[in-house]
């Protein structure tokens, strides 16, 4: 059979479409602009042309595709198939992207997913989480974006918000988050919130060797507290702390949940490698109960940015199975 | 048809039992002593003799039930129908429950479930969430237990422990829980922690009406908590509030989590009444995003203690389908 998938990854800024075998197997990749200062019609024309790029890429004709996948950034009302209002697509007003697409491309079955959901998909299908079927994921970006996989299957709720990790309040009347909540875990352990704890303390005047950075650039990024905890800086040290403690409680609050086997960290953030990670493990042991010993494991995302469009494309073959 | 179906609540004391009709409504219900100081042996034989004794007061025979449902409190490894260590059991090691209680009943199908998940599982089928398909659910006793039901099934992670939601931290580095973990929602809002908190603030000083209580019959007990926030005393009002903050804040994680459309409290607590439902759902809006206006519905359970033979019958009934 030459059945063939595609995945598509629709950020504010790039379109990214893979074309995959059945195994998942990456055939071709095509990336164009959004170009989402146009129309919401301009938009889903360049879609449609991306994908009848790539497919073509691939050596094959949207005849051979029984399904195709949608991911993007909330908030959207995915199961209606339809942009509301979304930040990162201002010229959207209750677009129905699902119908429109699907209308450009013959009346193909369009998955149309949350881009944390679709990433999480991808992970579970192809990456980190491919041997298991119960999994968690955390997406670590400006914001903390969300997974969860149950038995093999996205774990839906009521409505088109379940899975909102990022949103789980860890520290009452704690940081202040975009969303209105205080201590939610994306208000101390994105990367946004990490670089801006660190940026804060030193403003504070905390001593560390940051400082020079937030004079010289006139800003403190993730990556530089990462650099300069690899240096041994004290404050980098504490404020890795604090974000490995708070996703590692969030671990224990998952755990007490919906019991993954595995937990999942993806997103730049993890660039930092070993030194978060094991961070995370140890307070996690450290914060965990007593009554029994714990098997979850804790690790990271292996797929990098491709697992939009690889978990878009396992969205839609599971829905032409 | 004429299928009954048996629901078992074993408990460290009684063992109770109901048959009902297809349609979940009581026919008899029968109460006898578990005799946990006898063996295991003799235990299985006190459950079959209800069992049985049950059937037959609803004038049906065993061959007329094609399911039987157990629930009873963990630890138990319920997948595999063993409890190999509980408290509420002491002389029970390793014992095969499930399969020795269908060798008693002719080779019956038996549901074995966590007694938390079991209420829930009733409260979803004939009470509280009997209109909604996904539910989250607290029993607040002694401990805090919990189960999920999403898309009409009751929530189950890659062991036996998903669900134990008593155990989600809402206090890092807080109370210390019995399981060992600190700032768990079982340290804060359980009957017993409840009860607790009350206890310590009289005993440091603070003033309260509830320190005659504690002079006169040497403890301070949930009930009272709520009989003198009737009666307008401060520090009942300052306890309840803390316990009806702290549920609160973990419905807000639930609906981040899975979603649910409902959020159930049962057990002892909910005798508080309005008063204690009200300043849940207070805090609740106090302390919510404000990204979307949420409609999660948050009640307290009807079917009191007959929760757990109602879910146990029901989850019985579900396995026969």
């Amino acid at each position: 059979m030459s059945d063939v998938f595609v995945g598509i990854d629709l950020g504010g800024t790039f379109i990214k479409v893979g074309c995959f075998d059945s195994q998942l197997k990456l055939l071709a990749k095509v990336s164009a602009p959004t170009e989402v200062q146009k129309s919401a019609e301009a938009v889903i024309d360049n879609i449609t042309r991306a994908a009848e790029r790539c497919v073509s890429e691939a050596g094959f004709t949207m005849a051979d595709v029984p399904a195709v996948g949608l991911g993007c950034p909330g908030p959207a009302r995915y199961s209606e198939g339809i942009i509301e209002a979304a930040t990162n697509f201002p010229s959207f007003r209750n677009v129905p992207v699902r119908r429109m697409l699907s209308d450009r491309l013959g009346g193909k079955t369009i998955v149309f997913e949350n881009d944390a959901n679709v990433a999480c998909f991808g992970e579970f299908a192809a990456g980190a989480g491919k041997d298991v079927d119960d999994m968690v994921f955390f997406t670590l970006g400006t914001g903390i974006g969300g997974g969860i996989v149950n038995k093999g299957k996205l774990l839906a709720g009521v409505g088109d918000n379940a899975a909102e990790l990022g949103h789980i309040i860890i520290y009452p009347d704690g940081r202040l988050c975009n969303c209105g909540q205080r201590g939610c875990i994306e208000a101390y352990s994105s990367a946004t919130n990490t670089a801006k704890r660190a940026t804060e303390a030193v403003e504070k005047g905390q001593p560390s060797s940051l400082k020079k950075v937030l004079d010289e650039k006139g800003e403190i990024t993730c990556k530089d507290v990462y650099d300069h905890l690899k240096t041994g800086d004290k404050l980098a040290k504490q404020i890795t702390d604090e974000t490995a403690k708070a996703l590692a409680l969030v671990c224990i609050n998952m755990l007490h949940t919906t019991e993954p086997k595995r937990i999942v960290f993806a997103g730049g953030m993890i660039a930092a490698g070993d030194i978060l990670l094991n961070r995370i493990r140890d307070y996690f042991n450290e914060h965990i109960w007593k009554l029994q010993k714990e098997t979850v494991e804790i690790c990271f995302a292996t797929l990098g940015e491709d697992a939009g469009i690889i978990g878009a494309a396992a969205l839609a073959k599971k829905a032409a199975e």
